[in-house]
């Protein structure tokens, strides 16, 4: 472990360099800030520019995991989403809003990079597993070094803190992102062995039928917030309400060779 | 960080406890000794009795990946497979020799836990996610207190050293064992919009006839050691033979929205 030195460094007094900086994705594990890995704290100490996103007004997710290992706020620039929830995320206005955003954050961080400063991206779970980091990631990385440090994904937390298993022997796992139609959803969940299902939000009810109409709901296990404050395992089954914060999912374990 | 005070401290050395040890299933990442978790270390440095799997007569890969770390090889405990790779992995004959080791193993474990010492099983990527781990997990969870520290999965690790994002926006990720039959590959690779395919070893033909089938061949990324010393990424239509070690993994990377 080094990078400690530079803790409490303001970003101002680091050497200006004549190179330009390393743009770094990193994986900020599922929640608990003791599963960010050795590689990504040295980064988080070290780097002079930390990016979160967030909605506007609010804190982003990814930097309260950050909470337990940064205290320097000069560091920071958060990116707040232009959030328009009210329209679908295939409308061409939406899109063409996001890629505004988009285009304008990677102009901010170009310039810090240009200056010959180092910008990490502090990412939620894994930055290459459904991240707005790969959307920063493909602007600028024909422009700028870059390195991508994986992290343990939220589904890895989950999982874990359901303390089940997720796959045994030959089983196959499908990823679904709940905002899939009904008829795919129990499509997908019919033919698989194993499932998470990301990105709850309102499509629980729907994700729920789909479990129900594959003959699956028996098996299905809901987690909230896992590995962080306020953790909430139940199985779907007995989860009355069809309330889904940001962090929660759906497992479907496994049930493969266990000799 | 705490537990470097017991790095060096022989197991004999620790006070004997009046209360059971813990089983720890300890997320050892995919490879780079930097992507182990906070948490994944501490456990490490503090565990008297440290327990990964190998081959007979070999090292065993998890246990390489915390040589970083571990200078103490009095703390270490191998479990050495009863190998026998000529029969097929749901002929009974191996089903009964694997069940009868992880009996064994599993009481050789349950000593040491009711003895009062804590024992950390190290297990390659995740442990909840096709590790043997989960074996001696099943065995031993009722009887003694269990914790389970998630990791950065070997697919993970594989997909940020190839360079490329595995899913974007509504993509669905499906996880494939080689194992399976071709049909049953090819069904599933077409239905897919991403995916990874693990336990490659002798099955790596039958992937890419798979995947030519499904007309997906020339979208295959081949990973083999990501993140360790010896990694090699190629695109698999360029990969001339059909060699492929134990850490190995074909990649198909989703293409979904990009805003």
């Amino acid at each position: 472990m080094d990078g400690f030195e530079r803790l409490d460094a303001p970003a101002e007094a680091l050497p200006a360099a004549s190179v330009t900086g390393t743009l770094y994705g990193v994986g900020m594990g599922p929640g608990d800030p003791d599963l960010l890995t050795v590689k990504a704290q040295r980064i988080l100490m070290r780097a002079p520019v930390l990016v979160h996103f967030c909605k506007r007004g609010k804190r982003g997710n990814a930097r309260t995991i950050a909470d337990a290992i940064l205290r320097d706020p000069d560091r920071e620039l958060a990116l707040a989403y232009p959030y328009t929830t009210e329209i679908h995320p295939e409308h061409p206005d939406y899109v063409a809003a996001l890629a505004g955003f988009y285009d304008d954050a990677a102009g901010r961080l170009a310039d810090h990079l240009g200056a010959g400063r180092d910008v990490a991206i502090l990412s939620e779970g894994d930055p290459f597993f459904y991240g707005s980091f790969m959307h920063l990631w493909r602007r600028l990385k024909d422009r700028f070094p870059v390195e991508v440090i994986p992290g343990v994904t939220g589904m890895s937390g989950c999982w874990t803190r359901a303390g089940t298993p997720i796959t045994w022997g030959d089983d196959v796992l499908t990823v679904l992102p709940a905002t899939l139609s009904l008829d795919i959803l129990t499509e997908r969940l019919r033919g698989t062995d194993a499932a998470v299902v990301m990105k709850l939000g309102r499509h629980l009810p729907k994700v729920r039928a789909a479990l129900a109409e594959a003959g699956l709901l028996a098996r299905a296990v809901y987690v909230e917030r896992g590995t962080m404050a306020g953790e909430r395992v139940v199985m779907l089954a007995d989860k009355a309400d069809d309330a889904a914060p940001y962090f929660s999912m759906v497992l479907l374990p496994g049930e493969g060779r266990r000799p």
